[in-house]
């Protein structure tokens, strides 16, 4: 019977294996070395790579539901509930898990679906948040919201991509501060 | 001696097997086939993959130098050159190599050095134009002009991921609409 701790630890060795070094630059191997798994053991949990890759990829959004729980917050403004989650928008070494499986794995039909899944709900609750905003007047409404959820989205995704040539946040707080000039009244 | 011809047949199919599949997921064999030139010739012409790879980079960069040739047009205000650059910016269901290669290849040292000049050739260009273009008021002068390039570049290479997932140049189209929106005055 499959281990349940052997399958957790399989997905978090799975996470920082493909985060840190790629998805088609992991093996099997490397992920249950990390895991400190027997090999043997993989198939009682992944019946493919592929499958840990897109199990590992709903767990890295899951892991960030919490970051994005203020979205949701009725409390705010819209404008001030962006505010808040850009502030709180951490940065990785390693870029962002879904912008690097979007540039390596869009033609693996699996991937694609499960990444477009994201991308939709990701500009689904900033573009509630922009809508709200747009309402309460917190955020500017002469722009669709969702056009400009995309767009919020394409600014952190490209920024974090010149993160990793930088080695440095950088990119990234620039981003924030043009997202919350864009969003300005 | 190394045949000029199979140099430059390796070059045009590395970039498309690069570009297509991901560099990691390609091999040397994938490059030859691709390039119909026989394996043992490869080594003639570069030294490794990686060699391969950085070459790739280099042309794929040279051969948008027309396209950025507008960037650099005086005859042009700044926000009209930024105007006409985006407008013939290109989608490709591949998406961008650069993006791509950021994604990938970012921990291996050569391609983030090579990568670093390109991005930062890149900024220094849409810079240059934004710089004009507060200069000659036709964009919007309170934002320092390299962080607007950096995040012209960034909502550029997110919205070309976003692409990716969703198959369609719409996610480019609306982030040049963003842009030109940023720009304003």
């Amino acid at each position: 019977m499959p281990k349940p701790n052997h399958s957790k630890a399989l997905l978090e060795a799975g996470l920082a294996t493909f985060h840190q070094r790629g998805y088609h630059a992991s093996g099997v191997q490397d992920v249950v070395s990390t895991a400190g798994v027997p090999k043997g053991s993989f198939y009682n949990h992944f019946e493919s790579k592929d499958a840990l890759g897109l199990a590992v990829l709903t767990h890295y959004w899951d892991q960030r539901a919490e970051a994005r729980a203020i979205l949701t917050n009725a409390t705010l403004s819209g404008g001030e509930r962006l505010k808040r989650y850009l502030g709180d928008f951490s940065y990785s070494e390693d870029g962002c898990l879904i912008g690097n499986f979007t540039a390596e794995l869009t033609n693996i039909d699996a991937f694609r679906e499960r990444l477009s899944e994201l991308w939709e709900r990701w500009t689904d609750m900033i573009a509630g948040c922009i809508s709200d905003g747009q309402r309460d007047g917190s955020v500017r409404s002469d722009m669709p919201a969702r056009d400009m959820a995309s767009s919020v989205i394409a600014l952190l995704e490209g920024a974090i991509l010149a993160t990793r040539v930088e080695r440095s946040p950088r990119p990234l707080e620039t981003a924030k501060r043009t997202i919350l000039r864009l969003l300005s009244t």
